[in-house]
């Protein structure tokens, strides 16, 4: 196995959270990695065998960090792809492949995807520019209310409003966006699904996400799901054929709605390992992190069940605070069964931002869940010092 | 919580496999750490915050490195004890505490302690140097055959060999040591004690232990033990009795044997994580490691409790082989289900050098067992590059 030699390199694009917890994995197995971030603060300064400093939209910056590894993936999608393209054509591996990329990096162009390839997704229009929605209003094209998603860059509940009158447009950048049917569903769910290099595919079970109504941010994701066996397999089996019709390589997050008629309606796709996974450090015979790592070094893929129930909580900064980040109680929910936090290391709290999440696992779910709320009310992302 | 602050530095004494393990555990909850190795290629090299290079039995540098971290713990316990104790006296916290380890450090010393405390341990003698066993033996003092180890130094299989006739003497280092009974045995076993710095104090369930009969290192680590319920709780508590007496901070690995009788007899203990208890990673709620964090930062302990039955087998060096370590047949092992490699990073194998170890995790203990052995069977390690 050439990857655990010192003469094999593993290039991450990005250090943030998502690389930390790849890196765990590249450590448990000595597998050499070099990542690129543009933070001298990065989470992956530390545990990569290198760290370069470098902006991911840069073509230089990527296409020489590149070079110098054997095989490039990334922790986040918005890097500069006409440097990956470079890189491919010159013999690096390059996983997700840059044409996967291509197609999810532009959430207008995601949507069409779905459409062309007969994917249930909301209905939807593309604007070139968010001016242009108002006339649309007027002439009809377009019914009120809509989501409004920004094409490019939207990560991390950012680039998304829901439009509920033509004031709530303003403000919004204007940039090449979609204008988005709402949806009334029971439940959002996601679905992981892992390809390695040599063609062979797995699913994750289907998990449920609950949503924060304001921030629209995920509080929390359950693993399974609590829905019919019906809606999973159908899930499974629309997560499966995004999959097969993206030709991705390593993981690929397929968030969805279920309707109130019990539809399954793609949502968003990540072509890399994602917070509805993250349950799975804990909670699976194999976590989506080193599931990853197997699929883009063409390793056979692990199992995806669980041990036992997991429901993540986002840990994110408390409204009112900002600056120096303190966690509040978390003595108080180290003492509760079956809960492992984790804090991605930033400095500075500001309300809604991803500071940690906190998985609870347990045999019964129902005890999970009540646990999952109790951590939820105990602990505080917050500036308090006196703690 | 001060730890998870950049004020707080946690120091460790050994920056080998156990403290790599260890600091998943800090990365995961950002706390900073500060490690001191012998070795410029020690695993703990990268992912800890700060590392120095120094000798652990080195007054001088371990006086030093101490004096600059807040907590400071241990991955091994051969380390200088005159250091550790005038740190303890300037304010450091230092756990385990130093007088634990100036029990546990000689073999001689520790025995002693178990027959002070009533606690059952095989009967031994002790000799200031081995060159004294013959007249012994001689003069009827001592009976062939018996177990011979080197009150210091013991570590990792070495220091420790059966007598069973004269000429095996011969080669053996003249040093303190103890002749020890050989006893039958059924089983040997293990338990984990975890004591924070509050007085709270878990146990994790009983592990069974198979050693390979020539190079005296563990083969499989078997969670839970297959043995009577009344047996494993004579375990746990013995195992409970040793930990109060002696007072350590962080984990205790206690090692027994279970006689033909179902008597338990402690053999000798280490106050760390511990090879049997690596399982943990994959099968309990709570790991080894970060339960070992949790004690000596005084935070409540985690739930010990395993979600699956967990095996764990060494990865050790084939013999005939010396050099550039070479996994043989890995991605065979990793198409099995719930098989988790570990490897440790060093360069260079030699027959029965402990390279990594692989974790097999299953509902059914009966399966992993099966699996345990087909891994067993399946990898290896050697210097075969045409792989």
């Amino acid at each position: 196995m050439q990857f655990f030699s010192s003469d094999f390199k593993l290039g991450i694009l990005g250090g943030g959270q998502l690389g930390k917890m790849m890196l765990y994995e590249t450590r448990k197995w000595d597998i050499r990695t070099k990542v690129m971030d543009a933070s001298p603060e990065a989470p992956c300064k530390i545990a990569s065998n290198e760290f370069v400093l470098g902006d991911l939209m840069d073509f230089d910056a990527v296409y020489h960090f590149g070079k110098g590894v054997d095989v490039l993936t990334i922790e986040i999608e918005n890097v500069n792809l006409d440097a990956l393209e470079k890189l491919e054509h010159e013999g690096i591996r390059v996983y997700p492949p840059t044409k996967t990329l291509r197609t999810i990096q532009n959430k207008a162009t995601q949507k069409l995807f779905y459409t062309d390839h007969g994917i249930p997704t909301a209905p939807f229009t593309r604007f070139a520019y968010t001016s242009e929605i108002e006339d649309s209003i007027h002439n009809g094209g377009l019914q009120l209310p809509f989501v409004w998603k920004s094409a490019q860059f939207g990560y991390d509940g950012q680039g998304v409003k829901v439009v509920r009158k033509l004031e709530d447009l303003q403000g919004l950048p204007n940039v090449e966006c979609i204008a988005e049917k709402m949806i009334g569903f029971k439940n959002e769910l996601a679905v992981i699904v892992a390809r390695n290099t040599k063609g062979e595919v797995k699913t994750y079970p289907v998990v449920e996400m609950e949503f924060h109504p304001e921030a629209n941010q995920v509080e929390y994701v359950i693993c399974p799901a609590r829905i019919d066996e019906t809606v999973a397999q159908k899930a499974q089996e629309i997560a499966l054929k995004v999959s097969e019709q993206m030709k991705h390589i390593g993981l690929l997050a397929v968030e969805m709605f279920q309707t109130q008629d019990d539809e399954i309606l793609v949502n968003e796709v990540a072509p890399r390992p994602h917070n509805s996974g993250h349950y799975s450090i804990e909670a699976s015979y194999t976590n989506q992190f080193e599931q990853h790592i197997r699929a883009i070094l063409g390793l056979p893929l692990g199992k995806t069940d669980s041990k036992v129930a997991g429901i993540m909580v986002n840990l994110v900064g408390a409204e009112g605070h900002t600056g120096d980040v303190v966690y509040e109680n978390m003595a108080d929910i180290l003492k509760m069964e079956g809960v492992t936090p984790h804090i991605y290391g930033k400095r500075e709290t500001r309300p809604f931002r991803k500071m940690g999440h906190v998985t609870i696992v347990d045999e019964d779910m129902a005890r999970a869940r009540q646990v999952a709320q109790e951590v939820k009310e105990t602990i505080k992302v917050t500036t308090n010092k006196s703690q």
